[in-house]
């Protein structure tokens, strides 16, 4: 969204910025940090595509916070529609019944696919996966969980023990019955596949042979990211999720598609399982796109199966804020919106017309580049020191000089990125224009000219 | 807070509750329950300390919802703050600095006792538990995690098995690491105490023998509701948090307080770990009262050497929306109600005057009734059959036809009441009237004519 109408930063809110960071320092305690060795940056002001840093400078958002903002930033229906539901009930119990409550489980039964009719909502995405994992276990009466390396489902233990990146390290102390597999990545094949197609078959008689191992009744779910995010953007090679649907279904195993980053039209559909055809999973877990975050909110959609299980058998799960109405009435303005403005088949227009042309020429001009892939409005560029051996700029797991010398530098030219090891990525709010898309990806240009510098081979 | 400018309920109101209602029962899946045999109550509005169900009936809500909206619903001090700041900034990733979360930082270090300093935001109670469990751990080196039976610490996977309720049950694969032990009860005593002082004592030499039986250097953790809220209200006899701490300093362990229901006024105190003295844990997790929770907020204050361990080491956890704006803003503005409005003080007030000489009253009124306890706005009246043998009037666990009698008696007289197993529990806003405060102890003393109908011995 173009704000043509924006007002100039006052002293007023650089001096409330410079009072907030003090703040920050003495009492906040960070995500994922060393609470002493960090220098974050302040945030005064956000609207549309931008953001405003502590010392007033404007900043093209390509992160979409952390891609979650599909609608960009302070979005004037769903600012209005949270402000009359905060005049009108901010908040009931779960037991209760409320109508924004009710509409958004309406909406998202709708937009999901097939027989996912009813929905369970939770605050984010990790309390999804928690539940949709604990559904899965009490309808088919196993335990274990497969789920892949490259993936990240949430913070909480057992949502963090079945992430496969490097944040489950820390926090594994052994744990029983999670077990990981390899999704297929071509670039990175673990399965020396030359072909999409090779990579695909070998990916899924990988996934098969653990199941078989394992014991062909042992799980009770798979987790898979439609498409894995935040470890790289690995759109799965075609056929590869409805191998998915047909192992597990063979195999008695729930389909959990995690479409916590990948859902709500970040990649050009609605949700980034379609991309796959016809696959419909047993439960999909969901949150940031489904209301931008802009009031926390997650949930599972679960198929009429699973609650069936749940008919005359309690579920044993809650939370206080399940179904919480001023964040369910955000999203129900929230997927009005999207609707209403095409959002989603914008992020598949610039996607086709902006992101994949423009970043394959990028790619094409920079030996820095490894590879660039995506859909939509979730793209990653994989940056390497040498195109042959395909070496990181930056280690698995860690960050690099090099690419903090990146990440300084798009935010000097006036681009937030959203990076990761050696990759930045490209995943700006679905409404961005066609402008804005193409000034962060020639300000991306402009750095990789940083990046080819750093090229040994 | 009366509520005497309100309007009467429209047929748009009731309409809009008949159509949630069916879209509750084809869409919603609801917690803690068998979705079929549910027959939830449709909430259409809400104001002060009153609800109003489908029908457009008026009820007191002695329930504070799940004991969460300690200010009462729709206070408009709370409700102007948070239209303020989604009309500014509804949300920003959690590595960035944001005034609103800088300063309900400082206000809940500045609540919090002692070298509470630091906090680490989540999304609800679960999290928060899940979370500081997790720092104890990384602190101490330590893995294994000591809690009380009857007591609750949320739902998901690690907070469920924490947990020392029912809920735990159906979620317990034998996870390794949970010890549970019994905190004093007196009315119930595990150690077949006479007195408070005894039970006090005894609860501490059971605690201290689990502790050097299970190993002196095996815990990391004790985690515990400095007043166990959903289990029954148990106020801990004087001397036994100062014994835990003692006992907690001495081997090494963390205490963790769990104040998500007890805190933030509800005792009668802003933490009910004031109640035990000049005790200060070395994490208390808060969620609910916090911003009664007009949006979903949770975390963890955390002792400034906890904090230090993670001064250089990077804590291995986080979530979408730790820290974000909207619910920090309503934190803001829920404690600068409550303290502007005196409503701690008023808790206080309700219970020495109101809550505390009522439900004497009533006890001594009805054989029904086996005991009263609580502090502030934060009382349950344990029913029993006979109160020889103590037989509750609904097994550990269960309901009964006579509970659920009685519930929808309260109903019926215009009470919204919180049950749970056999107690009734009186658990209004902090900022009702006395006036109110007592027309919802004539109804339940109404009410309570009935169950000394069920009384047997
Ligand atoms: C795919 C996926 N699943 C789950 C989560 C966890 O969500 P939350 O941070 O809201 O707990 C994330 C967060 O980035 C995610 O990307
Ligand atoms: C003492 C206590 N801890 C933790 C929780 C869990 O909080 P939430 O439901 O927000 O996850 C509760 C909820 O009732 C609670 O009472």
């Amino acid at each position: 969204m173009n704000t043509t109408t924006e007002s100039a930063v006052t002293e007023a809110e650089l001096a409330a910025g410079r009072r907030a960071y003090e703040l920050d320092r003495e009492h906040v305690f960070h995500s994922w940090s060393a609470q002493k060795q960090i220098k974050p940056m302040t945030v005064i002001r956000a609207e549309g595509s931008h953001v405003w840093d502590g010392e007033g400078r404007k900043l093209l958002d390509f992160s979409s916070q952390l891609v979650n903002t599909n609608i960009g930033h302070q979005h004037p229906k769903v600012v209005a529609a949270i402000q009359e539901q905060a005049g009108k009930l901010c908040t009931i119990a779960p037991q209760y019944v409320n109508d924004a409550r009710s509409e958004a489980a309406r909406l998202v039964s709708e937009l999901t696919p097939g027989n996912l009719d009813t929905v369970f909502f939770t605050n984010g995405g990790a309390d999804a996966i928690e539940h949709a994992v604990r559904m899965a276990r009490l309808h088919t009466g196993r335990y274990k969980v497969l789920s892949a390396y490259r993936s990240y489902h949430g913070g909480t233990a057992l949502a963090v023990n079945v992430t496969g990146d490097p944040r489950r390290i820390p926090n594994d102390y052994g744990t029983a019955g999670t077990v990981h597999f390899h999704a297929p990545f071509l670039y990175r094949s673990q399965f020396h596949a030359t072909t999409e197609q090779e990579e695909c078959r070998r990916a899924l008689d990988h996934l098969e042979s653990i199941i078989q191992l394992e014991g062909p009744s042992a799980f009770a779910a798979v987790v898979l990211e439609s498409i894995p995010g935040t470890a790289g953007i690995m759109v799965p090679p075609p056929g590869y999720l409805a191998g998915v649907r047909e192992l597990t279904r063979r195999y008695g195993i729930m389909f959990i598609a995690d479409e916590v980053m990948a859902g709500f039209g970040r990649s050009g559909k609605w949700f980034a399982v379609e991309h796959g055809g016809d696959v419909v999973p047993d439960l999909l877990t969901f949150a940031k796109g489904v209301n931008s975050g802009y009031v926390p909110l997650g949930g599972v959609a679960i198929s009429d199966e699973i609650a069936a299980t749940f008919a005359d058998t309690a579920y044993p799960g809650g939370l206080t804020y399940s179904g919480h109405p001023l964040a369910c009435a955000a999203a129900v303005a929230t997927i009005g919106a999207m609707r209403e403005e095409g959002m989603v088949e914008n992020a598949a227009r610039l996607g086709d017309a902006v992101f994949g042309p423009g970043l394959a020429e990028i790619a094409a001009r920079h030996q820095s580049v490894g590879e660039v892939r995506g859909t939509g409005a979730f793209w990653a560029i994989e940056l390497v020191k040498n195109r042959q051996t395909r070496e990181p700029l930056a280690p698995y797991g860690g960050s690099s000089p090099e690419m903090n010398t990146l990440i300084a530098a798009c935010k000097d030219r006036g681009l937030l990125p959203f990076a990761n090891f050696n990759r930045l990525h490209v995943v700006p709010p679905l409404n961005v224009t066609g402008e804005e898309a193409r000034t962060g990806l020639d300000i991306i240009d402009d750095v990789l000219g940083i990046a080819d510098t750093f090229v040994t081979g």
